[in-house]
Order: structure tokens, then sequence, then C-alpha cells
């Protein structure tokens, strides 16, 4: 699906304060970027990072005053293919050196402390992708959506004690639970078709099968309107900004829509016929 | 029932140290001292403490160096009746002024943590003592009793999310799930018949139809068999031995046997036939 | 010090809702009740209950819809006097049985964390009164009064870190030092002269030679024009209101001011002259 | 400095669980493995992973019943050099990318928690290498060594209320104040000479003036008888065995000695003089 995402951030920043953003749209395989542009403004000297595994990319400043940031993309994100129950779980031994950290415990997600509760709930489902798939059920049936319940510090462990947060809570339970039954699993950033309203959204991965699997434990966007930003253990290392010193985020705007050639395509033989 | 229960503990004291002891059974109303015996070795000057509302028993000193404390009893325990589901819940105003602190959060009974859990999974249940009963269905069938994974200073947050414990444990999840459903309810320290291996027990009373029941979320021990000592918001409020600087617990043997004068009353008419 | 005191706050209740408030000055030696008023609009019907021991006082109703609750206070506190560096410390053994639950580590004040920093930083001064003058100046040195950095559930432990919090947070770190001292203290809310902007204070209370000391120790408002409502072991047992389920808090207001035929007393005699 | 290591760990393993070990020593820039050896008794089918950034190596299988593992290799690590106060500090537009991970949060070294502290504390002190050794000295003036105070989950938070723990603590602190002074710090895993009891060390890292410092915050083994193995975020990342399931550690031995031809070359000059 081609999409065309676009962020304005607005900060105010007490003093000169370094700065690091994800808010691009990853070169990763799985996406390519048709065209895009970068504007800060007032304009900052920056430091661009682009991980060589992942196509990830990170700019790094130093920002002071009111600061506007602007970014937009065309993005086509191929052929997204949801989670299915028969995706095999790996052995550690056959997994790539590289996704080894994903099966550790994290800050917001400290899946040792779920190993328990992980076997007890889960272990009468066959391995793989259909245990993965009744996670995400378990999550849906005994999480509420709701905003103002979590904050930034908030672990997996306070949401499954409240049962009830929004999308990077209902994802750092998601990670726990998937880490604790010895699959990795991995924090995304991401645009999100369908939102509302439109925000940055936060989902996960987990590795099945050879490769990572994108699913959203919140159900609010389907996993084929997802343009992916950056991953990371949890939260803490996929902030669209993480900064020196606090700052005031004067305003935040994010747009997500189909792009215009692109709509229709999926019907398009019907349309012919 | 006729009880003898006796505990032998022996401490070691680096330096001259004040402690509150609770080992004595409590002069309640539900259950009679015909006998007993306190002896500190060496012999310590006490000051003894006895709550006017609920005849429970403290006491008072200041021990160094090796001791042993010995306590025993011959206690009637009146006859216990086992929660019943139809006894009514109390809208806080009907409460008497004392039993109000049982319906706040504590430490490590944090009940306003567990509110929507609480709705979520009980209230299909009717309110009163049919909901609490469900309540210890829950944590019989989702903890495990399991020494070594929890300490003294686990909350029933820990407990939730680990899935296992002990005694304590038990107790402090099945207070702060109550009070999450707005019923008072009280930690209880108590010899116990049947623990095997012997030790002191925690159990826990709620306030319904106008008194408290004491329950045992273990199901380790028959309420019939329970000996009270002391009770209060959760764990510190009824510890055994609290004491200003760190000691060491040298030795602790504790016995609870059915008085020789009672074995057989029960089945008195049987042997007569 | 002659001082008038209210209270005029305003609360949503989706639902009918239980409450316990505790907005009503002490009827406690130290402060007479000269005259007061307490209106609850709607009229609702009220359990009210004095403790035997304190005279604090605190009302039961059940609320719904917007309820405005008044109350009006003239007040005379006596004489407070701030605490004296030769306040006696007791032994355990030495206090009344009413005060022991003070000595108590609790949720908000968990002072067992903190024997080993307080021994440290504390030990080298004289026991009694100097050394919680000392815990005090500690307090005001090292931690920040600041809005929005902790909420109703921070505890003494995060505030100890973040250093920094409100009056609440102040108090429980206060608390939690003075008993890790094995001296017994109390929160204490309270209205407060010059508190600027007016607001309930939370402060906290130091048991030596004999009696009670109440503290400040952010350092806002003086120890003479504070008038008690209630005290408990942290903020749980002296929230102004406790709900049976979440409410909203539509306006609150808080007067304290120097009642006019008090103005001018302490120099009267300089006046005649 | 030639270095001797080795080390002897004995398991018991329930059932066939996946591992993961990090026990041999890196072969970073900063040492040279001259021999080795690994063996695993009874034989089992390793994984082996080298980081190709770090030189880091890990080995992965699948062990059950009663497994020794032994590791023995004979090690120069160079010149290591202490800490120097006139490191440079680095913006963070001047860091590798790769470095960047070690400036946030993580689990055990929350570092956001510390800022305020931070800033206070070690502010007045030059920024760079001063300023860390300024930690260093708080570290070991304000913290204990103390077995059996900590555990596995303790985080640097406990660790700064509780001023008590072990290498692995003091590390998590150190860390969590480092990167919370705008520096990198990571967690690493080493054989250090003159520990006594000999143990795995934990130490860390700073990253100042183009590169990684080592430094031991317990000041228990001098940084030129280390001999590293791993590093990561903090202990997670280095744990010597992650395991898929609880096991048991039934054994562990570990030696560090100075290499025969290696003793006596510092002061070869003074043996010939």
């Amino acid at each position: 699906m081609k999409l065309n995402v676009s962020a304005t951030l607005t900060y105010g920043f007490d003093s000169d304060t370094q700065v690091i953003a994800a808010i691009e749209a990853a070169r990763s395989p799985d996406q390519t970027i048709i065209s895009e542009s970068l504007v800060i403004s007032p304009d900052a000297v920056l430091v661009r990072d682009q991980d060589p595994m992942t196509g990830e990319r990170r700019f790094r400043t130093a920002l002071s005053g009111q600061v506007q940031i602007s970014y937009q993309a065309l993005v086509d994100n191929g052929k997204r293919i949801p989670l299915v129950p028969y995706a095999r779980q790996h052995d550690w031994s056959e997994l790539p050196q590289d996704v080894l950290p994903y099966l550790l415990p994290s800050r917001f997600s400290p899946s040792d402390e779920f190993m328990r509760f992980a076997q007890r709930e889960f272990c009468a489902i066959e391995a793989g992708g259909a245990r993965i798939l009744a996670v995400l059920d378990w999550l849906h049936e005994h999480l509420d959506y709701v905003h103002g319940v979590s904050h930034a510090q908030t672990t997996a462990e306070q949401t499954f004690i409240d049962r009830a947060g929004v999308c990077r809570d209902f994802s750092h339970l998601g990670i726990a639970l998937t880490r604790a039954l010895n699959i990795p699993a991995r924090a995304v950033s991401a645009y999100a078709l369908d939102l509302d309203p439109p925000d940055f959204h936060a989902i996960f991965e987990v590795y099945l099968n050879g490769g990572w699997w994108l699913v959203d434990p919140t159900q609010l966007a389907p996993v084929e309107g997802i343009v992916r930003i950056a991953s990371g253990r949890d939260a803490a290392d996929i902030a669209f900004l993480t900064s020196q010193f606090n700052c005031q985020c004067l305003n935040q705007s994010i747009t997500v829509s189909r792009a215009q050639d692109d709509v229709g395509s999926d019907d398009a033989g019907q349309q012919a016929a």
C-alpha cells in the first residue's frame, strides 16, 4: 500500500538541548521510501544515523527556543502479512545473533516476572504463531484502552495489574508475555492508517518462522496500513524525541492517508469487470 | 475446639535491641485462654499491651545476646463458622468506626491498584459472602504455593504477577482484592492445626453481616483449628517480632495440637452407639 | 491563635458513591472549635465519626451528581510550640500503646528501606529533637518544592531519588526517616496560614518528650498557624475525600485567615504601653 | 599484563533447557587471547556467536541433567589506563552511532530517575573524567559492600535508597548516575585479579575522549587486572548464563592469576639494577 505520512512537531526548549529524533520512516527491506522531506525550523545542523541492519534512521542535533520539526514521506509498505497461526517457533540455537537481545527482559517489558503466568495461561496452545495470537486475544479481552491511567514510566507489570492503558502499554505487556514464552519480541514505532485521533503508534514484532511479524495488540490499526519508523527493546529505544533536558511539546500533528494513485488498486479487477 | 499451642523462638541480638513481640493468643471474644505461660530466658523486663477493642496482646522489651522466648497456651477457640455465601455486604455508612481503616489500601495490600481487575473478575457474582468465596477460589486456582519466590517485602502486586507465594502472599492478595470490592479486610496471624510443617500462619478476615469472618486463602488449615494472635492492616502490623535492629532467628519451633480432653468430643455419640 | 478556616469543594459523581470525608478541624486537646458549620448541597444524610483518642472527625455519606461540600470554622489553636532540640527520644518501652503503630513502616513511608541511610546521615547528631531538626534541614536542603513531578501514589522512595515533590512528598520522606531513627511519626492534614496558593496542607508529627510535635518539612507554613484536621500512618489515612469510585474534583477553594479579634493580640502589651 | 583465567561451573537442569553463556574472554581490541579451551561435559553441540563490533563471544546450546562447563584462557590484556580527570565529555552529536544506546535508561540503571540528583551533586565538578571520578568517589563513600541485601532484580533505585550492595549493584548505580550526566555508560562482566573470594566481577565503562574507560566502583580490583568478557546495557545483557527455565548452580569456581612469564616484568629494571 502506498501511504502519505506526515508529522509536524513543535517543541519549546529552555536552553540549548541535545536531542535524538526518530520520526523518519525506516528504509527497511519491507518498505520503500518513494519521496520524503525533513525540515527543521529554524534551521539546525543534523547528524544523520542509519542502522546498517534495520535501515532505521535517527537524527541528532542541538535545539533551543521554539522549534518546528516537519517530516513528510510517500512510502510503499509493500504487502504486510498478518501473523499466521502456523508460524513456527524457533529454538534459541536457530535464531540469528542479532535477534537474541529481544529474548531478554527489559525495563518496561520485564518478561522474567511473567514466566509462571505465561506458562499457565498459554502453554495449552500450540507453540508458535497460534500461541502469540492467543496472547493478542488475551490482551484485547483483559485490557481496556484508556487514556490517562498510565504515563511514560509505566511498566508491563503495572498494566497487567491495572488492566488498562494505551498502545504503548498494550505493547509492553504483549512483549513481556511473548518473551516469557521464549519468543523474541521488539517494540516498534510507526505511522498507522485509521488511527483516531491520528498519532504515532506503538506496536510490536515477534520473531517466528525466520522473520519478524508485526502485530497490533490494540487492534486499532490494520498491519497493512503500518509504516515502520524504529524498533528496539521497549519504548525507551523508540521514543520519537529523546532530549538531554526536559522540553515542552507545544504542538503535534500527525497525518496518514492512502496515496491517491494507490486508492482503488485493491479492487481494480472488480472495476474492470 | 480446645487446642494446645506453643512457640519456642531463639534469637541472636548483636546489641541491646528494643523489640515488640506478638506471639500470645488473643483474649478476643471468640476464644478463651484456659491457661498459658510466657518465659523469656534469660529473664527480661516486659511491658505488656492489650488492645482494649480486640483483646490482642503484645509485649515490649529490650534483648541482647542469645535469647529464647517460649510461649505455651491451652485455648478454647469455640466454634468458628466458615464464611457463608449469603453473608451480607455493608454500605460504608453501616460499618463500625473502628472497621473503616480496613477499607483502605496498605503497603502490602494496595487495593486501589486492583479496582479494575476486581470489578471485571468478580462483579458478576452476587455481593457479599459469595463474592469473597469467589475471590478465595480464584486465589486457589491461580496461585501456586511455593517457598522461596517471595520475601518479607513482597507486595500483592508482585504476587499477582508472579502467581506464587506462601500464606502471607496469598493473604495480601486476598486482602487487596477484598478491599477493592469495598469490603473491609484485615491480616491475621495465628496458630493453626494441621499446618505441615508447623509454623505461624497468616490468614485474613473479611467484615460481612456485622462481623469478622476468618478465611484461609491457602486452604491449608481449617478455620476450626485457628487460634488468633494479632490482626492489622497487613503483615507489618502482625509480625511476631518487630525489632529495632536486625536480629538473627536461630531456631523456631511451633506446635499446635488438639487438647486431650477435646479429642473425641465430636464423635461421642458414635462411641456410645 | 484564632483562625477562620473554610473549604468549599465541588465534586462530580457518575453514580451513587460512598465517601468518607476528613475536612473538619479536629476536636483535639490542642485546639478549640469556637464555631463551625458544615453544609452539603444538595442535602445528604451523614454518619459522623469522632475518634475517642484524638478527637479527629470524619463524616460518611453517599453522594451522586454534582455536590458541594462547604465547611467553615473559627478555631483557637492555642499556642503551638516548635520542636525543640532537647526534646527527649523514648525507648519503645516508654511509649504509650497507641503510639506504637507509628513506629512501623507504611506504604508511602516505608521506613525499613531507609535504616542504613538514616543511621549514616543522622546518627552523629544527638538523639531526640536535635536529630529530627537535622532531618528537617536535610529535607529542605536536598528536595525541591515542585508541582507535577509526583502523584497520589508517589512513595518516599521515589521522592528520595527524584529529590523533588510537594508537601505530601516532603512529609512522607520525613516520616520515613523519622521512623528509621526509631522515633514515632504520623502524617497530619491541616489548614495552614500563609500557604500560597491556599490549599490543604500535609505535614507531620513526631513523638518526643511525652508528646506529639508538629513539624512542616516544606517550611512553607509556621506551625503557629496550623489547624489540625486528621492524622494517620500516611496520606492514605488522611485523605480529605476517600471515595468508593473515581470522582471528579470540579472546584476547590480553601481560605485560612487570622480572626479579627485575634489580630494584634500578640503585641497588645506594646500597644497599651 | 598476562593473566590465566578459569571458570568451572556445574549446573543442574530439570529438563532440556536452552541456554546462552557468556564466559569466554572477549576478543576485543584491548586484549589478546593467547590460548584458551572450553569444555562442556557431557559434550554438547554449541552455536558460537562473536559480536562483530566488540569481539565479545557467547555460545548457545541445550543442556539437561548435571552439566559442567569449564573455560580456561591465557589472556594478555595489554595496558589498561585508569580514567583520567581530563578525559573530555562529548556532545551527543560527536558520539559514534553504536554508542548512543548507552545514553538511555535501562531496567537496572534507570538514569532518567536520577537527573535531578546527578545535577545537584556533581555539576559543580568539571564535565568529563573529573565528574565521573567524583561519581566513583561518591559511590565508595556512600555505599557499603554487603552480601545478601540485594538480589538479581535489584535496581539502582533500590541500591541508592538502601546504600548497600555488591559489585553488580555498585555498577548499576554508577551507570545510572553517569547516564544522568549525559555520558554513555555500559555494564561489563569480567575476570578480575585480586578479587577475594574470586568470582565473576561486574564493573562498568564510560565513554569519554573518544573511547571506553573501564572503572570499578567497588575499588576491589585494579583495572590493570581485568579481563573483559561481555558488555551491555546492564546486568541482564551480560549474565554469564541465561537459561530458558530455572536451573540450579551446583558449583562455581573462578580463578584469576598473573601468568608465570608475566610476573616480575613490571620491576624487571629494578631487578637488573
